[in-house]
């Protein structure tokens, strides 16, 4: 561990004077220090040179980094922890550096790595998704570490492999912490969580994901002589039914109901006088923290043996649901979007998945950052005034949390 | 209309001798018929030749003949409607001397064109569908003719397209035969209703056949946000539970109960966590005489309605049920394959359709012929002794029912 404390740099003055030696932007500036991470284009996973210049940025405000790639070749995922100081409480940033394509460069208005800002927009591939929100926790700390205080700790969680099937990122970094004795007692996680405005939604879980396919063998025949046949469809249909009969639930304290969605059905069956010999289907359910993927896998498999014993039925969990109940943290950070933006946020648990999901097997975790509604898309965008609202948020909830 | 009555023929021989004059077989023998018709190959649409020489035998036996030829170019189609007789009863044979294409001709054991017997078997395409069944009856005639009767009157209503589109077969036939006062009191279809042995079964009507095809929009979404979206495969899914929540009946007098099968569904998601847009069903249903296509398609496109009011149905009624109640023709026909066969048939509206669906809209129709196992398939065959047996009833039930 580093011994560099929270009170050993002088102020934001001393600090941009280092940073210009090593050609880094002022880090208390959060367009600055975006804009040069949009700058250094890390289409997922990560190739390195974005990540480096973060850790570069943390090593200059004091932190100890730890690079630690995971996975060989073509999955080779670079990622590292880095942490300023050891007294408690110890507040993790958890973020990533690798975007998603920039798809057709053409179609941008503002080219995708340019970081060009044009009324008070910043334009770029990443802007909130999430080099924006990475660099907002990089200048709410350098903001706080010039306040010189010495009291708590803070660590950054950074993957470049997020957008990606995420197996040699932040799931073996967590690894690697609780051997190391680095899990943190919190973890914010700067997913660009806001629909449409600033302050407008903490996630504080999300729920589980599960996918199954089930494939059903009949009995081809005439349909003029259906029982010398034995008809896939309908034993399908009648499998679909029963799952579908009741709701999963009704909902639990900080979840909507779970939900079951048949995406597909499929037969081909080109002839209309031919009963077919095979059904499959495609389903998907978002599930709360009433369920477990492994109690819905066993539901699914015993509706299906009940109405089509010989049917095949494969589960795949990709995520168990997880909750951070609210707490000393959660309501701190909610304070400090308050005080910032005038509104309360909704704590939500729903939408899609993130790492998230793994930091919650370690410790208490909730993410909040920019508006999202750009996100993947051409001119993904956030407002300069948005990075700065959010830097004030982190820079509030960190002396909230550690006061 | 002919002079010509029952009783202007002196006997077999004399027929056996003016039959080979013009290059006739032996009318009397149902295998010399078969033979001669079989070696005139009549893929769909009959080009003609079989036809007409089907035509010369009738001549020859003292029928007159009208040819009446229907559709234009690749479409036409050639009939005859014939007739011997005004005394009532009229008894007319239906039947068609077209036949399927004989597919892969190396794999028959015997050409299907040659109309070799080996071992007591006559193979050919269309020895049982149907010009086995035609020849019988024109052996039954000849032999019944030969009797010197002079009560009732015989006809054949003869189409060259009943394996195809029909369109300009029996049906414009029949509207001929209806103008012309040619109606008969009752109808025998010759085509194969035998599953397995003679006497097994004798078909008094049909059920009716209807194709649906449903197709529903949604609203495309990403499954962890249903509420956005309008998932159109479970507005199928409940749509085809409802056509399936009930039994269409329980059967009635001489029908099963009508029968709906779900041939195929279709949506083609690749995706596993997109809602698709769209999904599409196709079913058939064959009902009895307790429904009607049009009661049916109602049916259907009121359930749709209910579950997806934006749904598109195409319905498409194949044919309506029909039914010839047992009566005292075809009570004699029974009484007939009785004597001949020692079995009593079972009288049966199940499987697929034949032109008796037409002819059931002018009078009484039923279906009997030969053993239809081998029916469109390689090496088509009847049994000699098949084709003496069921010459043997036709001309026991003529007797029977011109008593
Ligand atoms: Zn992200
Ligand atoms: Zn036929």
């Amino acid at each position: 561990m580093s011994g560099s404390h929270l009170d050993h740099h002088a102020g934001i003055d001393a600090q941009a004077g280092q940073a210009a030696k090593q050609g880094l932007p002022v880090l208390s500036d959060p367009v600055a220090v975006a804009q040069a991470l949009i700058r250094h284009p890390s289409v997922c996973p990560d190739p390195g040179p974005a990540q480096q210049m973060l850790a570069d940025m943390l090593t200059e405000l004091g932190f100890q980094v730890w690079h630690l790639p995971y996975g060989e070749g073509a999955e080779r995922t670079p990622n590292f922890f880095a942490r300023l100081g050891q007294a408690g409480p110890h507040i993790c940033f958890a973020g990533h550096t690798d975007v998603v394509p920039p798809g057709n460069e053409a179609a941008w208005s503002h080219a995708p790595y340019a970081a060009d800002i044009a009324d008070g927009v910043l334009y770029g591939r990443g802007a909130c998704d999430m080099k924006g929100g990475v660099a907002a926790f990089v200048a709410a700390t350098a903001r706080h570490v010039a306040k010189g205080r010495d009291a708590g700790s803070l660590s950054f969680l950074i993957t470049g492999d997020e957008e990606g099937p995420a197996t040699y990122g932040t799931v073996k970094v967590l690894e690697w912490m609780a051997q190391e004795g680095q899990i943190p007692d919190y973890c914010v996680v700067g997913e660009p969580t806001n629909p449409a405005i600033m302050g407008d939604m903490v996630k504080i879980g999300r729920r589980g994901s599960l996918n199954a396919h089930i494939s059903v063998e009949g009995v081809q025949g005439h349909v003029a002589y259906p029982h010398r046949a034995d008809n896939p469809v309908h034993r399908l249909l009648t499998i679909l039914s029963a799952l579908q009969s009741q709701p999963l639930d009704n909902g639990s304290d900080w979840f909507e109901p779970s939900s079951l969605q048949v995406t597909s059905v499929d037969v081909g069956n080109p002839s209309t006088n031919i009963i077919p010999a095979r059904a499959e289907a495609k389903l998907n359910i978002r599930f709360n923290d009433l369920h477990t993927g492994a109690g819905l896998t066993g539901w699914i498999q015993t509706v299906c043996r009940q109405h089509a014993p010989s049917a095949q039925v494969t589960v795949r969990i990709s995520g168990e649901s997880f909750l951070t109940a609210p707490g000393r943290e959660t309501d701190a950070l909610v304070r400090a979007i308050e005080q910032v933006t005038c509104r309360t946020p909704k704590l939500d648990t729903g939408g899609g998945t993130s790492d998230a999901r793994f930091i919650a097997n370690y410790c208490p975790v909730s993410e909040f950052g920019l508006v999202g509604a750009s996100i993947h898309k051409v001119d993904e965008h956030t407002t300069v005034a948005d990075l700065e609202t959010l830097t004030r948020i982190y820079e509030t909830f960190l002396e909230g949390v550690m006061a």
